[in-house]
């Protein structure tokens, strides 16, 4: 019998300590505080069973901006980078290009002369440098890309310029049962290919923007062809319906940091039940950069007025994070 | 000491159970036969550890023709019937309908003159059933059709017209890891209401054709609006553009009935390593439906010489399948 018990009692143990284990500080790069404490007691209200809050397993939806949520878009959103660089690779293949813009001023590296072709030239310079392959021709672009491409101020991987506290809070809601998806304005298949590896996010629970793809036969091998055609921008608007068509199920909880994250917020937070927004607010311009309302390209300004009125969190970069970006590697 | 034995025999015990348990015939409703034999040989192989079939738990994907392949699709796909109903149950606020065709016909029950408007005429009664509503009303009536229509033939409700040998299959491959999608010429949300308490696939494992949406405040509360414009068909080489699209993983396992179903059949078989591709023959006039190479709808005719080439598993309905429909509720 005494054995037995022992057995019970270190069965009883190892319960226990499981429980301590979780029961740690799921956010250890965030500061005290009421952010910090917001995302916590959502967490806990929808996982507590038997309490008129609980949210079953499949309904726990949580989507995710990428571009300045989950990591640094400053200066210019990465994929301009990656999108600048294939202008300079591909540019032999096209002589024309040396005299027509906008891709003369990006060869000559005058971004401003760049930015006067406007939209309809940005997205010749997308259509130019995300089409015209095989969507596993692209894939392994960007994958030979990312691993080596460098931030232009601070010199290091665009992958090590995630935020950390928001790593954490992927990886807290995801132990709570959740399925975290990227919803994104940036290219569905520009952020497949890492964030696996990065964000633990895989390629199916990634929404993002796309070109249209057509199915063929090559030589009897099936592939898919990326045509330089707009297939669905997934930004403002375009993220609820890109939530829909991706997922079919209202998020329980969406995280943002711009105007272009708003519909998704309003579309999370109108859903019955308990619900979690979440803002990213750039303030901290020692560590990272300072922006909101006055930025054109990832402006926060609709958003902070109705975060307040709606009661949504808005984390303070300089005030709410420990740390931004995961500790260098040693 | 001998109880801390015994309970180590008591631990011993249950894993050898579950073992056993897991070594259990997992398709019973399979007859013994060379299907039956790929179906499960594929699924060792390529979940057996160090192997070189061996495939990590995150590219284990399988995806699953709908219509003929996990459900009755004779005398008309389903979706067919919802339509359908939708004409007579719309037809009082469409006045012109009496007179105007496809709908006069569908009004009389003259299906066979509703066929003569072609496919333009179809699209036409898919957009006018179909759109027009917000996606949380277009769940709502699709939730409340499916609860009570039944199959015109059988009686039935058509959710008991699913396949039972498929339903062993989708449960077997995902207590191995696998995750099961959904890649119909259907509509998109046509399915999601119903397929999660039917097949155990939730709503974002569900590619089908779609309309546009659209995102609206409607008095501040945030709705998307079903537009009558396609936006995607699922079909045909649209199959591996869909798959792309919402897995950005190409499957290792790919099941379907038709030659709507090739490209997806290719597209999965040609990619490296282990790949599994099985067509459902409707062979089984008695239990069900018999047709294949003549069939207008829903033609076997290419993929049975393709499959024939490759050596991809062709079921046999009639000898591979010991029943055919889950048991009779009691």
């Amino acid at each position: 019998m005494r054995t037995t018990r022992n057995s019970a009692i270190a069965l009883v143990a190892a319960v226990a300590f499981t429980t301590i284990a979780r029961a740690q500080d799921p956010l250890p790069s965030w500061n005290d505080g009421l952010a910090k404490q917001s995302v916590i007691t959502f967490v806990e209200k929808v996982t507590k069973s038997g309490s008129p809050d609980f949210v079953p397993v499949p309904e726990r939806i949580a989507t995710f901006d990428n571009d300045g949520t989950l990591w640094c878009e400053k200066p210019l959103p990465v994929q301009v980078y990656f999108a600048l660089d294939r202008v300079k690779e591909l540019a032999p293949q096209h002589p024309d290009w040396q005299t027509k813009e906008p891709f003369a001023s990006i060869l000559k590296g005058d971004l401003k002369g760049a930015m006067a072709a406007g939209e309809r030239g940005l997205v010749e310079v997308l259509m130019a440098t995300h089409a015209g392959n095989t969507t596993e021709e692209f894939e392994k672009i960007v994958k030979d890309w990312i691993a080596t491409a460098k931030h232009p101020k601070t010199g290091k991987l665009y992958t090590e310029m995630v935020y950390q506290p928001m790593l954490e809070v992927l990886a807290y809601l995801r132990a709570n049962g959740f399925k975290t998806f990227i919803v994104s304005g940036g290219g569905i298949e520009f952020m497949r290919p890492w964030m696996e590896k990065v964000y633990g996010i895989p390629p199916e629970q990634v929404v993002g923007s796309s070109v249209k793809t057509k199915f063929e036969l090559r030589d009897g091998q099936p592939v898919l062809v990326r045509l330089p055609e707009v297939n669905f921008n997934d930004d403002k608007g375009g993220k609820p319906v890109g939530i829909n068509q991706h997922i079919g199920r209202r998020p329980i909880a969406a995280f943002g940091n711009s105007d272009g994250d708003l519909q998704m917020l309003q579309y999370t937070g109108a859903g019955s039940g308990t619900r979690f927004c979440l803002y990213v607010h750039h303030d901290d311009a020692a560590r990272e950069y300072a922006y909101d309302r006055e930025d054109g390209l990832a402006k926060l300004d609709k958003g902070l007025d109705e975060a307040a009125v709606k009661g949504w969190t808005v984390v303070s970069m300089k005030n709410d994070w420990q740390t931004v970006f995961p500790a260098e590697r040693k």
